[in-house]
């Protein structure tokens, strides 16, 4: 699409010299780069702007200041790229209720109204698809799995027996629910591996990312509970629970029973000792380790992790350890002159 | 099951005002949520048992201390638990022996008595499968793969080809054995890479968790030997060797040509470098970074990886740390108010 | 081949009591287990030498010091080791041009010339495969990818809809590529689901370890550069670009937005803050944790990261730290004796 032409369809105004210009994508400013069209509608975002790589950014009507991309004065920034994205995005694809043929799909399965099924899916003996699900080629769900309405099970995802998921739950590519947990008993000179009976259990409007994997309980289950959302490349150990509505980001690790409470929010590659308590609205900063459990609304970083407080407090004396040994230096250089 | 059930099949009693109420699950008295039934037999989980969120537990007979769970005395709580547990658990799945019609295998493989391959495997020419193995759907096993007897190989499991699995080996899924080493040499401005020729080969016992990855050696072989467990994201490099009965934790990475010794245990997130040597017996704590070799039983933690008895002392030093800045501080205003 | 032949092949010696000995394979000199052959050509790995758990090495004539393995004396050790390589290495397998009978490839979709499509592929409408590309069994590509030429997709790889891979691009088995980024809006007492409707583009050259993860933008693209090579278990998340010839190790995360540049070196389990830049030439120490952005040429350390220098001076204060301590009491000691 020409400057000319967004120009034309968000009604504003483009420099006649740049409107031969193509740009082939949409972006924040952030994230533009050449060939992006980016809006500036926030004062908050200048340095941004700025900075901005975009070949264009639609800007309100007034603002002067002379930058790097073209601009393209509009009434409403913000409004005008909503407008513009439909030409961009191309629009979802369609997966039509049905069952591929070459799915095998047990005829001891219950499959809900207007469920897709899709190439080469396995559905074992006493699964459940609920209405609306879509499970994408390649997924496995194994013996007796529940899955609600409306799920969506991406390619290549696996899903142990007896696993259940309630409605509206998102699972990527290469997720794995209900693999064994790690449970060994040393004895006759060996590991001997613990049976692990329970199963995985995952509330409603749960999005799990790509690659992760949520083990199975020994007894009971390993519960992830409504709303929360989870990365990719993410570890849930055995009998974990995670509470309501928390946010796990990418390449997090929780070890065995743990319980992690509601709104918490654990920042990448994060790791959380086993048989420990995470308070609700606790947040844990990326790569720490947490070792012990956190009171309700703590803030903690660092491995082993502290609170913020104390984390930034000898992240500052660390700063300025140099300098104390050189004061120390000093003292005794003036005590030996004394004496 | 109503508890009064409960104390009927297990000999024991329960106050008839709760004989009514249900249990819908076993689990450890740490693990329970409402609705579980757990057990206490031993003095020192007291404290699990009165923060235990179980409906109900399992005491012995005299066990007089009111807790918040409902109490069911029984002779022998473990002893009984352990009869219940056929009633909660379904049994475990049962695959056939047989060749799912599905399958692609090759007639150049050789597949022993009494295999199962599930739907939509893939076994390549040269491959062997040994005698009662289980190869579960959508599983790949490359060229000349040789996977040994009662090998459990869960859906979505891919092997490289020529790699070698002894008996009783269990991989889960997503798993992948055998991809080609991360080695490139910088030639012609690029980064070329070095072919991988050799193979990763697993002994006996040895159980791999979900979407764990072991790289091919560049020659020769990556090697994990007889009775290690690993668990899931797990990264074992190219010609890396693992011991036996070695015990690594999820998320656990070894770079390439690194030895680790036997009964080591690596703690979830650990980071080891290459070309090292991890001596027998080893602990290394979550989430260390080991940079150099480190001696048969030696207990290493921090990042970079230090003796545990110096990693205490730094971290009783830094908690002092503050003291110490206020001390040199006097120090000064001592010697400044005698100038 | 026993030492006589090895020595046979390569025009050397081996004392005749040795020749009967057998070796099964090649390796270096560090990876080298007992039964294996390695070669030493460069006095710089004489300290391997000495070390090397080998059965026999190729030394150069002249070579006079008692090792432990046996020494077969040649004309140019590097040399005839290569020589040797094809009676241990198989050659590559094979993947002839076709469409396997049990792949579902949509008639909407474009495939090259010489085209390898393996068992249970799923190729969807408006693909596009370039010639000499290898899909391997169980991959799934989505609607409308494109995929350039001589590209090698391992098995169960899953590609989803509209990303871009140019020519010569390697896909581990396990990897994900445009899963949705995570983004999430906080309304209405819940976490939205911002739709991430970009692309991932990935360039000429580029190589990705199994089981890692590269989500799609929310608008515009994810871009891996031409020649970057990424090992196992890497995250990249949304709207994330990755320069030239970079190298990521294994299990590294980068977070939305920000921007790596070329000949970029990221060690094992590095993890990057979102929006930020690493510049040019930049080497990110393992398991560093960088939370600002990098200019070009540096290296960074630790968690959080800071400049190499000060790593290196921090971690030689805190070795001094217990002295600094001891020097304090001293001092306060004298001036408590003096008062």
């Amino acid at each position: 699409m020409t400057l000319g032409e967004v120009a034309a369809q968000t009604g504003g105004w483009v420099a006649p010299e740049a409107a031969s210009q193509e740009i082939s994508g949409l972006a924040s400013l952030d994230d533009a780069n050449p060939g992006d069209l980016a809006f500036f509608a926030n004062p908050k975002y200048l340095k941004a702007l700025r900075k901005s790589r975009a070949t264009a950014v639609l800007v309100p009507h007034g603002f002067g200041e002379k930058i790097s991309p073209v601009r393209i004065w509009v009434d409403d920034p913000g409004v005008c790229f909503a407008r513009l994205q439909p030409a961009f995005i191309p629009p979802a694809i369609e997966f039509s209720p049905g069952v591929h043929p070459s799915a095998v799909v047990s005829p001891e399965a219950a499959i809900g109204e207007g469920v897709f099924i899709g190439p080469f899916v396995v559905v074992e003996p006493g699964a459940k698809i609920g209405a609306r699900s879509i499970i994408a080629a390649h997924s496995y769900i194994g013996h007796g799995v529940q899955i609600g309405e409306e799920c969506r099970i991406y390619p290549n995802v696996t899903i142990y027996e007896r696993c259940t998921l309630a409605n509206r739950v998102f699972i990527h590519s290469g997720v794995v629910i209900g693999a064994d947990g790690f449970g060994y008993e040393f004895r006759d000179g060996a590991h001997q591996k613990i049976p692990q009976t329970g199963i995985v259990q995952i509330e409603d409007d749960v999005e799990i990312g790509a690659n992760s994997t949520v083990d199975r309980a020994r007894f009971g289950r390993t519960w992830i509970r409504r709303g929360t959302k989870i990365d990719n490349l993410a570890q849930i150990a055995h009998n974990v629970t995670i509470g309501e509505n928390s946010i796990l980001c990418a390449q997090v690790g929780i070890s065995g029973s743990t319980r992690i409470g509601n709104f918490v929010t654990l920042a990448g590659k994060a790791g959380i000792n086993g048989h420990i308590e995470i308070g609700d609205g606790v947040l844990i900063g990326a790569m720490s380790g947490v070792t012990k459990s956190v009171a309700p609304k703590d803030i903690f970083f660092g491995a082993p992790a502290v609170p913020v407080k104390d984390y930034m407090r000898n992240f500052a004396l660390m700063k300025n350890l140099q300098k104390l040994f050189d004061r120390v230096k000093k003292l005794e250089a003036d005590q030996a002159s004394r004496d």
